[in-house]
């Protein structure tokens, strides 16, 4: 078996290879030391405070976006999120009001000076997407979709990248590594849950994830709670387990009527949800800016 | 409780009425009793005989995509496959020739008269690639890219789309719709294995979901054994069970010489076991043309 | 990187030493070549032919088990299958008849003249059990129950090991192992469908698994339908797909009148369905006994 | 249709059933609404404080385990836990000291007065068990072993019960009411991490798992670090979020030399990073007793 020994020493050189390649990795920690910090409208994300992302599902008009702008205004925060684009299961749900919603929520965004965070779908609606709102989200199914990610990297405007529902934490490192690539490195990774047989929860939270990424990469690592657990009595205490393990922000879907909302009715906060649940996680923010 | 029965009863109205929504799709057996038979280049899909797809995984040349095309028309098969764009996990892998590839499968494909099954990943190539190829692949990456889904079914050439990585039954066949539902009936629907725990292939092959797809769609539908076992010696077996539990179809990747490919090197055949591997699955086929 | 690469070799070292340990195993291929066939009453299972395994998924009464195994016997099958014991999800479900169900078990068996598998789930029964039963059987949720392993290799009883709802084919093999370890190498592992996140079938049937096992170990390979899949409509073309690709043996349930049956009701065949799954599976058998 | 709605409402009667047959389990926050506090030893579990549970992973001397004992007694804790019955993969791993380790545990239980937490993994041993040690964990492999559970509950000792490998909250749940159907309630559940597809962590950390228990039942519920990561560098950040959460306790494996353990060597920590550990989570830790 001195062969196999040969074979064995060929296949460590491999690994060793390999293991130059990750190090090689421009997302990697071992590429560069310091954290990242990600600059959207002159608020900074990842610079040790949390940043807390909130906002509807989906942007169904303006008095809906504006009335949930109030009340992230009213926090102190600087960040909303709206869906314009919206990547459904079945064809005949509600597919956004795609630019149309993306005027809004620029015109919320401005009225409110907010910084506006919407998902884009089609690699050639990236530019025209950057007049309207200041972070380039690409969405779990999507996270795979490498046109897109390359898109999304040849532009300046920075990105929130969610892991797919069922992408390692090695694909999602490489998925992020595509946009870094292209020249852009405001990226800022989301944690939204994985799929698992586990029916209790939406998806599984890989709360672990935050910390294997903040380790192996330098860029800011966020938890989006509603994706995650799917059940809006988990919001808050997720929240409270990614503050404490380590996340930059945390992301939480809010709408001022979920009853009648046009997608996620059962796990959106209404306002007054939200403000208890603002008031509660307050008390687990470690250093507030 | 009488407000418990109520509310019973209220949500057994909605499921009726989900159940309506899912016998109005357009895929759906309910909505159309009869087999769809897909029509690539003259060869029918899904008529009752079993229809092979092999070739390369990736187009590297012109020599190497002819030696494949020269061994399938040997064997009186009438479609290869054969990657042009690439969807890779790492943005430094090989990515593909892009339209050169396209345009060596053309050559290909005309000087041996097959038709040609190609990957397209970005909505903004279909079109050019209805030039040049037969059969337009989604992959499982892209399954639930809908702007992709949209955009192929705008056209007039047939779809081989894959199952997702981790996708349920249900939302593969909502993806289809999505073609459908853009005018493009000719779709062939292909299980590629889903992610699991377990590691002992690189995915797990669900040949169950051949019978359930089956009976739930009137499309045609294939099993890719490559992408399913990742394990040369599992493609026999596994193509005889998918013929067994009534594929229409069997994928799976041939290269003339594995050890130098680009890709996927440790699961494609070469050559002479493609010939064995032929020889071997002829003794299942329960019809043949 | 010197001290790297001498790293890399220690841990090929390893990986040999692993290896080996591997071959080593009782139940390897490797270990010994040609195909274990495990005799229950005469009757030889892993020789080529495919076995049938039929039966209630509990025993209930006597006349319940008299009609299965009376419809078992005219088709010149030799086994049948019930179960006393039954590991329940809740305490408060129907936990079988225990030893009476033992006891009708075998008046059944003697009068029709099968030979008789059922589940025992206590180390403290495996002796008593061997005076009403042909085959042990160890369930899922008992396949890292290392006690009851070690209970069924010590006595000389023929055991059919089901693989984990969650095991590895590796951790599957090494159960087995555990039994070879104390002595008894008449053992027959059972495919049964792993947990995945799909949701159209109870489990999900890892095909695969089959040539797998064959190709590892030496020991007989059966497909439990009923447990893979928890669909009646697809117990045929899983039967199908199992012997295609290589199974020793399908286990499936049968019922007089599922309807009321105490565990199980939605998966079970009753005794016309039994007839026509009978008929079109021997389509598929490839050599008859 | 009428005769579908008729249907349906049966279904929604059978749901109705179903609902009021959780709401009747003794573990139920609906059938006991304040919190089951778990007295060991003296030592209150599940009172509001935050109980640790540390030591090695399997007892391999008497030397080892008290110099683990010394180190918890000196930060002021309670509890020790040591592995004395090792259900291990393969059968030719380290089988643990089995009643000679029961013996080892008590002397060094007495000796530090300490409560000392040890794996039983035979219905026959509880009994003797009881004699040894304090509270009896049963193990993820054990958790629908559901001979072992009666038997657990059939003695007046603690129990703390592991979530299975791939159990659903509903089938841990279900498995807790075994224990305590046979009058015993001094029960604490153990989250530790459950199998998906991700191979960045040995398991993948359920997170809220723990206010869905917290929720559904009225016992303590655990965190087991070192299980669910596997990984050393993450024991912190999981603790951290398990507390953060609202977990009852939080366990994890310390052995004085890691390197030369007999069991999962990578994941325990040595002395010097178990007071490293203690000294970070006590600041994490909200009340202390």
């Amino acid at each position: 078996t001195v062969e196999h020994i040969f074979k064995e020493i060929f296949k460590a050189g491999l690994e060793l290879q390999e293991d130059d390649h990750r190090k090689a990795l421009l997302v990697s920690r071992k590429k560069k030391q310091e954290d990242t910090v990600v600059t959207v409208r002159g608020h900074k994300v990842g610079d040790g405070n949390v940043t807390f992302v909130f906002g509807p599902c989906a942007v169904e008009s303006y008095e809906q976006v504006a009335e949930v702008a109030k009340s992230i205004k009213g926090k102190g925060l600087k960040m909303i999120r709206g869906g314009a684009y919206k990547p459904r299961t079945s064809p005949y749900d509600f597919q956004g009001l795609g630019l149309e919603g993306l005027k809004i929520l620029k015109r919320v965004a401005d009225e409110f000076d907010l910084a506006v965070v919407s998902e884009i779908v089609n690699p050639a609606d990236i530019e025209t997407a950057c007049e309207y709102i200041d972070v380039i989200q690409i969405g779990a199914r999507n996270m795979q979709n490498f046109e897109l990610l390359k898109a999304a990297g040849s532009v300046k405007k920075p990105v929130l990248l969610k892991r797919g529902l069922a992408a390692t934490i090695d694909e999602f490192i490489n998925a992020a590594e595509y946009i870094l690539a292209q020249g852009n490195d405001q990226v800022i990774l989301c944690e939204r849950g994985i799929r698992t047989y586990e029916r209790a929860t939406r998806n599984t939270l890989d709360i672990t994830a935050v910390p294997i990424l903040k380790q192996e990469t330098h860029l800011p690592v966020f938890v989006d709670v509603t994706h995650s657990t799917g059940r809006r009595d988990l919001l808050l205490p997720a929240a409270k387990a990614g503050i404490a393990i380590g996340a930059d922000g945390i992301m939480a879907e809010v709408h001022p009527d979920p009853a009648v909302a046009l997608s996620d009715a059962a796990q959106q906060m209404n306002l007054q949800q939200f403000d208890e649940f603002y008031d509660e996680i307050l008390k687990s923010v470690p250093v507030k800016a």
